[in-house]
């Protein structure tokens, strides 16, 4: 058994980790912080994770005892707390920002604050990262709208088909955490749509960065909040480039069956079928379908993930599967809550 | 008073007509006809419409003794009755896509039957054809995603600012009417978003109609199906043409203001307003927003209108207002309901 | 012209009643007050009243200039109030639970807080109270729960046929007003049934004041919060007493219309007909039906309301009309918003 | 391994069969039945179910080879069928009602049919009924309004607590089943409460089946539909009966926990704790509580379950286990998902 912590335990991802883990063969959670809840009962905050026996504790990161510690912490306090956490010679998964950037000019940038740590990240992106991910320390979990953004466009990048790509996302409200606000209140959100930070969400800089890598493409981001608890739905506008105006979408589809055909995670809608929040729902699996191309010279892609499972926890506990050399979907197997 | 038919009432928006026309001052609803319902009373069907007094019948158009027939038929059947309703002296009102295309064959192309009515129409959208609205006896009423699309770009296109549109829209569930079907089912619907006909929906032809007519601009659409009763939120995703590029975003806010600056319907949000679908929800209002810039030169352009009502049934009203030459407003100028 | 002002108008009631009343036809909402927004345009609070011209005030009850005050202010604040503004010499509507009560104790008790102020309220229930209405300075607009479960069991109360009621209700979220918390963050709202305070809801003093008067019924009551935004649902579970248990559910349903027979915004269901949330959403309207009586001797009521108007504002203005001696319905004949 | 057969699985209550089937531990399915889709992939019904191998095959029920078979089969039909699959040698578990009534008047009364088997089965209920499970061929699955009304009131059966019972349940859509009809049409459902065969349902016969056997309590049971996928929330309304009068909260919370224990899959709500259908949402479990009695003399109870998994296939794979004498929790250890 290997031992495992969660730091910052209380809020959904922390939630989620405990979901899973305690239905991991492999691991045993040994340890769950948090600052605000010492001393309380696991269920007091996760009212469906009973008998669990665990208690948060507040626990300064160098006194864990833990071979892989997730850090389900804010952007900004990761950075306080990573070093320490890796001294002790645990490995170290951390849900926010803070490491996914190679430009620390960039993270300062959009997170609007100094970045302090030097600790080395891989960004944990397993369908394209997994080679660097088996030898991290640390390991930055991608973000839940960069992860539905990058692996609904990844193959046309990787392969040059396109030189513009719009990201039009609609994302579930638990990504905006678990504490109440304006933006959460039950009567803003029902049979509502909220686009917000239309064009400036920091999100968008983490897409550009994994998408645009490969050079000159343009790539634009607008989320959108709807009545949804949990799930990213993204549509992808991309435009042909001169190249490959004439490619069709058969030729696509294949692109992406060979880019992703032996992911456990990814599975590619057959032609007519329309990826669906439900079909994800409380699983680590994305669906990836669209391949229609419209007279304009779009490509339509679209993309569905649970933003708290393969855009959060699911893809950490992923991550740590690879870190310790098991089968990856170890923990992993079950499907979406459909309906 | 003046007279007032609805065929084919038995349907969202024959209700919503009811539900206004009811609470409009200077007319009188005189009959509905319904083929399924002949004899039925309104409230058997609208339960919300009571001691109305009114009940279905199943009459000929060519009985219908009215100065105004609203025809909210289906696409097909709209054709075959509207020219005998004409006949009888009333000026109509035409709900379905039947008289909206200029050219014959696009009608034919993009809804999949021959075109068999040579009745002369206006487009029923008074903020670009109110001149031609009040001196036309037939007038086809928007498609719902046109007219939440076409007010959201079309400053755009009439000042030639742009030169390609993609237009993403989400739409509530009554869009797809009163029978229940495989994609109305609630655990369908709730907790999930639904993209269909992403490159591929007849309203990309009326839509197209009307912004390209200025010649040279590609418009894309795509539209979701997202957890709501009532409404169309459009996100429109344009790009800046060459002779544009160094347009601010205040400049485009103008540009709106100027265009729409006296339409009672018609509503720019301030800076930093986001337009909520509960805003206008069963109201004929139409808000609009947006204005930013992003720095590979996307402009983002938002509109919420509620599809029943300004996508249907209150643009109908309007019209009839105009044809009457009554304050266009008459009977209207309730807001949205918001929460 | 009467000139209304509206004092803490920045909550849901605040907005419902600027909703209804720009629409009223012999009316003018002159003023609006509130101490956290003063200065600001009404449409940055309510975003879908536009272009109104009113600006919230942080002005004294003193100086109100008004012939009619709305007090949409919390229990506890309008005590504190309301005295001052009827020596303006305006009448007041009252739309919190301090002036409900014929006890003082019992609101001491419910409240946990002192009462202090001595004047003289009518209990704001027109169905039953009209008459007093019509003479009153201060009208005690009744609890939004107390509206929905009074109206479904009044005529059995009346007429002396149960000895006990159970009401179970379901409300919207609206109904715990516009400041966010845990208990209306979405995702502990969507996809669930919340009940609470199961036996201890201070609504339940309300209900027995006005349904236990008529003496020795035992009335309990337990509300569930439901994935709705406006809305409640009141099933009444009752008990036929001895001398009434052969009666049958066509006796009961007429003696409801005998004693509903004439009000206007009372609607008794066909036999058959459920009555639906949907059908008066937005509107003043109470539908009544159930008529059920099973083999244990139970008889199950139903009733919906819109927690808003007919439990809040709407019911406020049918009150105003009342004071004003204006016909009932004026501004309160819009339909419900179904879908 | 222990071979599984579906018949009828391309239901609901198949799919969720399928989703915890395939991760289970201990057996394999191998076939899975639809007269509708032979020779369809399961995915291309149940989307989330991918990569399974599994295809829809119309088998009579004499060809099936199995060890274990669910049929997952419209009341009416089940009876048809289950003779002759208990011929083949396998233990049948059989989630219509079919078999689930002591009487077979009862059943012909509230199921409108004769009934024409012989069979034997054991009202499948495990937390009453584990004994003679064990040694069952045919095991008849619960319903879901009789599985959450049930579990929380029996104890106060048991112990002759009360002599009343009014059971008010709220019910996720998906009990309708995956087809779709006005009642499920997404408008009609969504911000909205139904009411359903107030005092009707024909679950009341099971319920009172089960909880009267005791003698001489009352009964009685109205269900409610809530825009909610999955879940049924049970609100008991109990009278304590005289010799009871003076019992505690306390006390009955004891008495639940003696009489429930033990078991894996009831969780007792602590004290404040409220019950929530999202902490058993995709889950075997139900949680307890509520225990509050107020001045009348009622008592409170609350019930959740997820009426698809503990309401149905879970409780279903449950009695799976029972028969192959396996730990019962084996399959469906897993959490709710919450958010």
């Amino acid at each position: 058994m290997t031992n495992v912590a969660i730091v910052g335990a209380s809020g959904y991802t922390g939630g989620e980790l405990l979901r899973m883990l305690l239905n991991h063969p492999e691991v045993e959670v040994t340890e769950i912080t948090s600052r605000q809840y010492d001393g309380v009962e696991a269920h007091k905050i996760h009212p469906h994770i009973r008998d669990s026996g665990l208690v948060f504790k507040n626990k300064q990161p160098s006194e864990l005892e833990a071979d892989i510690v997730f850090t389900a912490t804010p952007h900004g306090a990761s950075m306080k707390i990573v070093p320490d956490i890796l001294e002790t010679g645990a490995k170290v998964i951390d849900l926010s920002g803070d490491y996914r950037y190679k430009s620390r000019d960039v993270y300062e940038k959009w997170y609007g604050m100094e970045h302090t740590s030097d600790a080395e990240a891989v960004y944990g992106l397993p369908e394209i990262y997994r080679d660097e991910i088996k030898k991290a320390n640390l390991v930055a979990n991608p973000g839940c709208f960069p992860t539905g953004a990058i692996l609904s466009s990844y193959p046309l990048i990787k392969n040059n088909i396109v030189d513009r790509i719009v990201i039009d996302s609609k994302t579930g409200v638990s990504g905006a955490g678990v504490n109440p606000s304006e933006t959460t209140h039950y009567p803003n959100i029902a049979d509502n749509v909220n686009p917000y930070k239309i064009s400036t969400h920091r999100h968008m800089s983490e897409i550009q960065q994994e998408l645009k890598g490969f050079e000159g493409v343009k790539v634009s981001f607008t989320p959108h909040l709807v009545p949804v608890i949990r799930g990213i739905q993204t549509t992808s506008h991309s435009f042909l480039n001169e190249e490959n105006e004439d490619i069709t979408p058969e030729e696509i589809r294949e692109l992406y069956q060979k880019e992703y055909g032996d992911e456990y995670f990814i599975k590619i809608m057959d032609e007519g079928e329309i990826p669906h929040l439900s079909s994800v729902r409380g699983s680590n699996f994305a669906h990836i379908g669209g391949f229609e191309i419209d007279e304009t010279g779009r490509l339509v892609m679209l993309s569905v993930i649970d933003n708290l499972v393969k855009g959060a926890s699911g893809q950490a506990i992923h991550n740590m599967n690879i870190l310790l050399g098991l089968p990856e979907q170890t923990g992993l197997t079950h499907f979406g809550l459909h309906p």
